[in-house]
């Protein structure tokens, strides 16, 4: 038996591959809630329970017994909105508090929240929020919660700048505490002390966490990548993280987006030398280079070159000008003087002579690089004399775009650099030699893999077995799970409230499922309203049946299918009013379920069939 | 002067980079059209045509004059519906007839396929349609074009019993003259002698047609592949291809796919044995295998291996279905007695002797794997059980569907094998070695890269001139274009009409650009319905104003702003009618105004906003 190795007691009698599913299943059952099984290893994990529960109920209260409790509220089976609370006594804290773009499926939905339910239930535990760093995936949700709970907020100079300017657009500055910390700071928060560590990134001034609590020490890699030779000088701070492993690490979460991929992440600086030859290669042309606009080294390294090849840079994009500014205030960005000009004034130097750094790298609609291709921009019009270089990967889901943007680009004559072509990107996540790495440094009893779907946590969760972890010790977690912690052992509890909350313009939450099913439905066939006026009392119509159609057919072209729903409503309401069932309410339904059948039977398609029936 | 090597007229003076883009512009100009122009070359061609243009006129008709001439009436700059028009004298052929699958952002849209406008215009010339191969982007147009125009149809024996399931789903089967041909074979129709010959796909009996023309030859190579040890046994028929070179090729179109990728694509062979070493691995557990359903190879690989290890086969979703039942009976497909079992009827047989084959290698919603992924299969459902092997990689704008198919067969316990996770499939389009090898067979004097987006184009036209291709010969068409040949030049004339048209439900063309405009909008942001009745000659409010919202906000927790808006319907009838304007014209625009402006100021939102005044 594992036993010895293995201290996540729910599933130590599970098998190997389903154990966290197990694990949550039975942890779930001992607290005399029914588990929400997909799996087919539910019955199997239901006739362990008798045997084990004698077993779980031991809580005697040795010092080996007090427990951290984690809840994942965001994070796990995406890619998008992190947030981990962390609770130990009657103390609380959070780390980040993200956004996550949303699918296309959620019509019109601006922007997607952690569910901070089980966040409010617990607002007199809470001490403070520590963000890793400035990405909206880790900093997005911060003004959404900070609406609702006033805690005090704790990240790096170049993070609390970044929340800085969120604030303002919302309009919480002022009633908000920041804390700028930095690496190697401890704060202690209740029976917390959190240690920041800093590690390397795609934005400058991420931190690791080491959460000190009394059942043991936790470490929270944040988003980060090995850098050995990383813009700022500052390598990621290996050292403190084997000096922690070697006193004992209870739990280790770490970042799992690049958990498919071999190898090591190369430097961010290898990107710099492929801007030297690219430069040069697009002698006489005018460049234009679209990158994140967080990706402040990235920015560092075109004005570099740009310099060294005596061009002017101009900047387009809001989200780009926000970020230049804040980063160069802050002194993370160095501009030297006179290379920045403004984007207004481009027609005053020679396409030979600027490089225009640009939002849009992801083919987003009304970005900047996306008005250029569709010569939309006010200020750039794309021809045979320009090079471009996307320096960026699309993110799944964004490939088409990406695609159409570089297609336009090429239709206008532009030279395009972009995927693969030379090395104009690097990931800012470790790979899978990285993460081994950080699992042989930490040498944790527990890991839980985060930040990443379902395939990069089993693959991060592989990597941990293949380095000595106990499968049993392994936890794949989703958003909502809830777990203890002890020197021993590991345990499933209740899960906790979370989920997706849907921002869409100033509401936040008011746009749900059923809403959306409603434009899904309005976006698939559009809708047909019949209005109609009835006499009160004796159910004859008064006025109409009128049509309007909307995103259904092109009307002018469909007279004769408008004619038939007409007659069709008229003939609905002589029936009534024959059969003396003269209410709206009957007219209406019987109006919407034969006008649908009709409308179906002529051209396959649902439309809304909305009747407005008035009586007077 | 490269007038030697150059011949194509309109663009020899043009720079290299943009030669194809200036051609048609002259071109057009030429014609006495203005040219639609995007680039910033314009002006530059303009001013060339003055000089150019005598030389253009020149229309001697010597043998060296006789044209021929092609129209691009679908499958440039996009992926899909591919469609090609040759016509000399008065005779006309068109090759292939495919539709496209919508893009996210034409809601709505089933299916989309070429516009038939020039096709039409030219009913009287037509002789017959000319079919390379049995997939949705070269048969999917078909039956829409049937319907309008009845012209005999040519293809191998698969691609034709293919069709026929086609035209007989839309009862157009007893119309139409489907003629099977074979490799080798030659048709005449009017000045046109068309030779198939044989080539490699994923589908099996795919064409590669050498049209013979009074003006020269041309090859349009359908899309193809280089496999020379193919599951039928019959490799592309290079001997032929390099015959024809020799004799002389006027013009190559050519299959541009797979143009940005280096070397060549690998045999169909290869991806048997992968299934040889998983499906042993596998052992123990049931064998789900997702591929494209047209796939056939794929799919007799399968069956092949399956056979080996002494499993039974079944298949889900309705397309495998029928291409299977086709294929067997028509003798491609060899499937061995007793091996297929009905899917009803799996729960028969142990996980280790059964392989399920299923559609849904995309992702693509409701196909069966799909729903086995979701729990919402009938008889497949899916744990720790399982192997599955997802046979395909996902086309570009389909990630995120396969990565969430993924995710939750990973998450209900399956073992999944995905993306480039060992070599479980292999392209059916030519890699750059193979294009450059059909090339430097074909060795024509005109070089038409086809089928793709821009980029493919642009690159496969980069490997043609790298050949000694003049890059004055060479044109990047799209869709719409028009040129002539003669044994001398290509001239680029004015484009013919040529675009998407949506079929949606039974409507083929109603569904145009202003629907698709008002489905967005409906998608976005929903809509607000305002009904009221006035009376006609006071304009006072009889009844209302009511409200219905649909995908706009949860009406439960918006009272107070229903409210708010109904009092704004209220105001504008008010002042109208103190104003004395009571057509309900008036007061619905107002009403329009006013209400859209206080959604928009509380809700940041755009609601469409529908005012219905019934006047009695």
């Amino acid at each position: 038996m594992a036993k010895q190795n293995n201290d996540f007691t729910v599933s130590q009698n599970a098998g190997r591959r389903n154990n966290s599913v197990r694990g949550r299943q039975q942890g779930a059952a001992n607290k005399g809630m029914q588990p929400n099984t997909n799996g087919k290893s539910y019955s199997a994990a239901k006739e362990k329970r008798a045997t084990e529960q004698p077993k779980l109920r031991k809580t005697g209260r040795k010092h080996e017994d007090i427990s951290v409790k984690i809840a994942f509220l965001g994070g796990l089976n995406e890619v998008g909105k992190n947030m981990t609370l962390y609770e130990c006594g009657e103390d609380m804290i959070l780390v980040d508090c993200g956004l996550a773009f949303p699918d296309p499926d959620m019509l019109g939905v601006d922007l997607v929240i952690p569910d901070f339910t089980y966040v409010e239930q617990n607002i007199d535990k809470l001490r403070g929020i520590f963000i890793t760093h400035g990405h909206e995936d880790h900093i997005g949700g911060l003004p959404y919660l900070l609406q609702k709970i006033n805690i005090p907020v704790y990240g790096t100079k170049l993070t609390v700048g970044l929340i800085e300017g969120k604030l303002s657009e919302h309009d919480l500055l002022h009633k908000v505490t920041l804390n700028i910390i930095k690496p190697k700071d401890k704060i202690k928060l209740g029976c917390f002390e959190v240690e920041a560590i800093h590690v390397n990134h795609s934005i400058p001034d991420a931190l690791a966490l080491a959460i000190n609590t009394p059942a043991g020490l936790i470490l929270q890699t944040g988003d980060f990548k090995i850098d050995t030779t990383p813009i700022d000088g500052d390598v990621i701070d290996l050292a403190r993280i084997s000096r922690l492993g070697e006193k004992g690490i209870l739990c280790l979460l770490s970042d799992s987006t690049n958990a498919q991929r071999a190898g090591f992440t190369p430097s961010e600086r290898t990107v710099g030398e492929s801007f030297e030859r690219l430069f040069a290669k697009a002698d006489g042309k005018r460049l234009i280079v679209a990158t994140f606009a967080s990706n402040i080294h990235r920015v560092q390294q075109i004005i570099d070159v740009a310099k060294s090849v005596d061009r002017k840079v101009a900047l387009s994009g809001r989200s780009l000008e926000n970020v230049v500014s804040t980063a160069s205030q802050l002194g993370y960005l160095n501009v030297p003087d006179g290379i920045l000009v403004n984007i207004d004034s481009i027609s005053r130097y020679p396409d030979d002579k600027l490089v225009i750094i640009t939002t849009g790298s992801q083919g987003e609609p009304m970005s900047a690089l996306y008005r250029m291709a569709f010569s939309e921009h006010r200020r750039v019009e794309i021809g045979s004399g320009d090079y471009v270089i996307i320096s960026a990967t699309p993110i799944p889901g964004n490939e088409k775009t990406v695609g159409k943007v570089v297609d336009e680009l090429l239709k206008r004559g532009a030279e395009v650099v972009y995927e693969k072509m030379y090395d104009v990107h690097v990931s800012g996540h470790a790979c899978q030699e990285e993460l081994k790495l950080m699992l042989s440094l930490a040498k944790p009893k527990f890991f839980i893999p985060v930040h990443g779907e379902q395939k990069h946590l089993r693959k991060h969760a592989q990597l941990a077995e293949s380095m000595g972890i106990a499968p049993g010790n392994i936890f794949i977690a989703d958003n909502g799970r809830h777990i203890s912690l002890t020197k021993r052992k590991m345990t499933v509890l209740e899960d906790v409230t979370a989920g997706k909350v849907f921002v869409d313009g100033y509401g936040v939450g008011d746009v749900g499922n059923a809403v959306i099913r409603e434009r899904k439905r309005l976006a698939e066939d559009g809708l047909m309203i019949i209005s109609a006026v009835i006499e009160k009392d004796t159910g004859m119509l008064v006025a109409g049946p009128d049509i309007v159609s909307r995103g259904f057919v092109y009307v002018r072209d469909s007279e004769q299918l408008i004619a038939e729903a007409k007659l069709v409503a008229q003939i609905v309401v002589d029936e009534c009013v024959h059969e003396g069932r003269v209410e709206w309410g009957t007219i209406r339904n019987r109006m919407r379920d034969d006008i649908s059948r009709l409308l179906y039977d002529r051209t396959k398609r649902s439309p809304m069939v909305l009747p407005i029936i008035t009586s007077v």
